[in-house]
């Protein structure tokens, strides 16, 4: 095989959440999380980047075809986020509260499986333009 | 007076929301909005760019002094609609679908009471980096 | 009906061209066209804005449902102009000199017969991050 | 001649200013200005968008050609802007006060009579990502 | 405690500056550092973008309180870097000249007192969107 | 010598290419590469990110003058790749498929002689904004 490269897709999706831990009193979970906190819940247009490192195919010059790569986050990552509410939607975040960290996690255990070994992978969340985290850390 | 100048200043907030007709039947909503009706909310960064016109004040150099109208901005929209749930916490949103449309005409309706006669005003609403309206139209 | 507001929907396509006025001796194209001129082509990620200006729908809450003006872009323009050579594949430029202001004039044409009477349509189109162009001019 | 179009081309200049009015005091100035009239200067990464409306010449499909547009910003405009101190350097803000506004003043009076007639100018000045002008308004 | 991620906060701030080493005579920093050198100084926008690695706290789902970490660049960097003369205003600058590279350095030793052990710290800073700095290398 | 820091500059490239594999068939071409294949090339506006990372010198406080990097850049990489067709003008390309890994690579392998051996090397490049590329891997 050849060179080792890193490559990367973005993908978005549109959601809303809210912070809280269900073992706190209301008034703890206000003070340490805010507005984030608001019952109603709020959203984000999180930015997705999925970061694949791994030699280069001869054959092809890919390490991973991208569209397979954006094929595998549309069914595996979109379809259960995207247009939902983290908190009551998505049964990872039951017990988990939604935090951009946490989020991150998620998405890498929900992908890691679905790459061959040979694929490191690591994940780069946008909550805002100004907030996000990668998973894992370098 | 001076030169008539345009100015731009960009603000942004987080908020959750549905699309949603309540004269329409569950089943014509879900036909009509798709996944936007989902009915635990989804959310946005929404990105909103104010731009006021008039002419320059020859003492100052300054249409509106920018500091002031982050200010108005901040104080009548970001702390109305940041981290809420637009359906359920914005009285307009009460009976009114909050579309981008719809939400550039409220932020119109807000803040332009707030502004001298002698200033236009004209809102963009980016509701994600693909999707935004302006208005009024030009 | 309601206020009348402009609506954009961003989408991109990438494909090949090159500048070339077949009435012009090569050592004239190369002298106008510059680097442009080359002969076996260049490209461009092109960034495609569609704005549709009409009045806002009291039931939707929409000018126009941006699901479908997006499906409307996707079947008439990106299949069309998409990993193409606008020169070679697009009969469009079979004669006429695909700079970006002609693009932009061809992707007006396409899609002006598509849309309602009641919409009034207008082109941006990025060939670079700093070139820009718009039709119809305001 | 062909159809209208408008046709933008985008830069940067890097430079120091600092807001104040000289007929005023110096804690007139300060209130006003507020850490825009700090004595010492601060600076912006000004991006710049000239706009230009016309008729495409149907022999090059060009409304102007951006090269050449791009070469008369940079002799009339960045060699006169860029890296310089505004207040100091620029012997058009030796008494008016260097805001967004007077600044793309100056810079459409400069560009203005380098343009053919049939030409219409617009400039577009970004003094931050969040603030930015337009003259003349539309 | 839980997995190791790493979090981004972008703030920003506007400053003069100008290169400049007194050792040199005035000719040999022209001929080093170019327009960079000229006397009156020139500015940015600089975007800073503070990455902090350590393990997710799993009471919170934070790595760090965003809102602490923003209070903190606000507090210990922006509050002396903003709207000042780099050169002039701020004392790290008075013997060391204010390249990215020794900005960067000079932020980093400014925040990293301030960050609990079981945190590691980088800083990356935009001195325009096309030149920018990371400290520590990795 | 000083902190060891990595400083970055973007430049960026149009070209046309196509995505194809000599030894394979047509259809098997298409069933891997699919529109990436198509005969008569597509293009795009390559984003290049060059990181070098070393100590700083303290005489100038740079890692290397970013006006010098930004020449070699522009001498033996744009000038070689812009405006050109990757297959057929650029001899690195005639047996090796130009995907984004490859692209990369090459890049890398033209500009690392040019630099001193203290200096670390890693290229970044956007094939699109949602589809970029990072060698070497770290």
């Amino acid at each position: 095989m050849g060179e080792k490269v890193s490559v990367f897709r973005e993908e978005h999706f549109n959601a809303a959440h809210r912070l809280n831990n269900a073992k706190w009193t209301e008034s703890e979970n206000q003070r340490i999380f805010g507005k984030c906190n608001l019952p109603n819940y709020h959203g984000h247009n999180y930015e997705l980047i999925v970061k694949v490192t791994g030699e280069i195919d001869p054959e092809t010059g890919y390490v991973i075809d991208m569209k397979l790569l954006s094929d595998l986050i549309r069914d595996n990552i979109l379809n259960k986020f995207d247009h939902k509410n983290l908190n009551l939607d998505v049964p990872e975040f039951k017990e988990l509260n939604p935090s951009a960290e946490n989020i991150a996690v998620v998405i890498y255990n929900l992908l890691r499986p679905l790459l061959s070994e040979h694929l490191s992978l690591q994940i780069r969340l946008y909550e805002t333009p100004r907030n996000f985290v990668e998973f894992p850390a370098v």
